[in-house]
């Protein structure tokens, strides 16, 4: 892992990260993605998304608030990706709350070559063809396990990360728990999906190493976290200083400021 | 009424609020429920809607942005939540702006059995058959009366709260008038839309009561606006420092807080 | 220029500025709106459009997000406010990015009269028929000058902003460059239709002084910037403090404080 020198990267290069994703996060991931160093496009019409997906660095595909139109356009856009080789990260919002969302997400898996899922651990669970609990989009019960991680990542074929108060990231085969992170992230709408999009940074800068960018950017965005606590009196200021975090984010410390195993 | 107990309700049972809402301010509706202790779920999909609103403790409905296939959708989530007895609450965003807005607003009314319509003074007085003047989606020269929203009320057959400086909420027979707030809550957008899914979350867990729970709601979002008062110096940071003042609302102290008669 | 007393008009007079605009900023221009002193409505349906942009004091138009509905609802309102003289606002976001994109703005101010252009430079370029790098909706490599706004306001016919560190403001005849801004505007993903939006609230008081309207825009979103800045540690304090500026800004010494020429 170098998730230092992997910002570093991200930051010089400035990758172009095309987006599709839910109406309730959208200016938050564009935000996050711009804080971190990278530059956010979000686009979802059939008329475009073939060409801007084929220019981009990485694709980031969210279901949370997903239909038809905008299904239709992750698959059109995931087919450019895959053909220009550029990683796609997927953020299954929600699956296992509606048997749409859950359908839709085993329907991008199985049509695109995706390089990282991460969810939550009633997400994952769903995916991994197991019994989980979900109320709306947040799991319930579940305690995120490198178990998990590790059954659902040989399940699907890829790269898992589950989030948590401790993240755990999976390729079937090697595993790594992250334990950066704050309470205060489970308190704004779309920290969720924050991180994927972070996710789809890194991958962005290490396409072929997609076990290595979801570890590299749970740490990064963990860190954020903990950074933006400290100048935060609540949700909305929280919110306000994760942006301030992500920005100000330090490549030379970041390492060494990991909680991994 | 019994705000303070009904906050910590909330907190305690993080009900399910279903909402579809409009574009503008879904990520605030979002987080203002996240915020108060109760769990947001937006989901617009004619193919989930019916099973998302069916397993929610409540449904808030919100026409600002409206469009017909999430009109359609509204109409599928209110009749699921009927069937399971789960609350609705209306915000009638611009009603007399627009025909179609007003048309909406009245389908939803007569289609579904509405537990509170939440709006302004010209959005409650078109709805109750009378002149208003709006422009945009705010209301111009009325003021919000008791007398309005007992005639409403009645008029439409459920609880209406009529909010401005002071607040009115009336079922048709008893009146309830709110004079919690801060004007700087005049000055960012959505706040009022915020304001309806805070009725959302305390409806979840007052079904039975929805004056008190709709009351209840005002005061408690009122106090939220008080306090972040407190530590803006504009509409931003009193943005950011309302989700504060609704995470950091204080349940023993909400009901001496109350300015209600 | 006296954007002082077109500030002081604006909040006189609160115009209701109809905008037709991208997902990812739709809250952000609305309190943008809101800060400066107008109404901001957000409409789209196809059923309203008409009947909205009739009664509205400008018209934005923004391609940010676009799909088929949303440009028939935009060529909808544009006619309306053509017939009404509401003038319009175009944001031509990431034109030259997608063919799509292209051919939409272009359509748009094919089909209606627009007023004002405002955009980056390799979107600007792109409509005045020259070779342009754009990465997403980023402009890369151009530098925002004098004479392409000038070339592009001869070339489209109206008048032209082309927004970077200096930004350029032409009608085809005079020029005005405006180099009030701060660099962490780059850091918020918007920003750019931010400004879109609060030269609608310009335009709606100024609607026969195109230029000025635009120019006067700029300084007022620019000295804004600067303010924030001072409240900033990073793109998300800035960013709430951009509403507060907005709503601060004193009349009595913008016209002091422009950086014109």
């Amino acid at each position: 892992m170098n998730a230092g020198a992997d910002l570093q990267a991200i930051r010089e290069r400035k990758p172009l990260v095309h987006q599709i994703t839910n109406y309730v996060v959208m200016n938050e991931t564009a935000n996050a993605t711009l804080a971190l160093g990278a530059l956010p496009v979000m686009a979802h019409a059939p008329q475009e998304v073939e060409e801007m997906a084929s220019v981009a660095s990485a694709l980031v595909l969210n279901i949370g608030t997903l239909s038809e139109h905008w299904v239709a356009s992750m698959l059109i856009a995931g087919g450019a990706a895959n053909r220009a080789g550029a990683p796609i990260v997927l953020d299954p919002v929600g699956a296992g709350a509606t048997t749409y969302r859950t359908t839709t997400a085993r329907r991008l898996l199985s049509e695109l070559e995706i390089a990282v899922v991460r969810g939550n651990s009633a997400e994952i669970a769903t995916l991994a063809g197991r019994e989980a609990e979900i109320r709306g989009v947040e799991a319930v019960g579940q305690a995120a396990g490198p178990e998990l991680a590790h059954a659902a990542a040989e399940a699907l074929g890829c790269v898992v990360a589950v989030t948590g108060p401790v993240d755990h990231v999976s390729d079937g085969e090697r595993g790594v728990a992250v334990a950066n992170g704050h309470e205060l992230l489970g308190t704004v709408s779309g920290t969720g999906c924050m991180s994927t999009a972070i996710t789809g940074c890194f991958l962005a800068v290490r396409a072929g190493a997609p076990l290595d960018a979801a570890a590299e950017a749970l740490v990064a965005f963990g860190v954020a976290g903990e950074d933006a606590a400290l100048a935060a009196s609540g949700p909305g200021t929280f919110h306000a200083a994760l942006y301030d975090a992500l920005y100000n984010l330090d490549p030379t410390t970041l390492d060494s400021r990991a909680k991994v195993e």
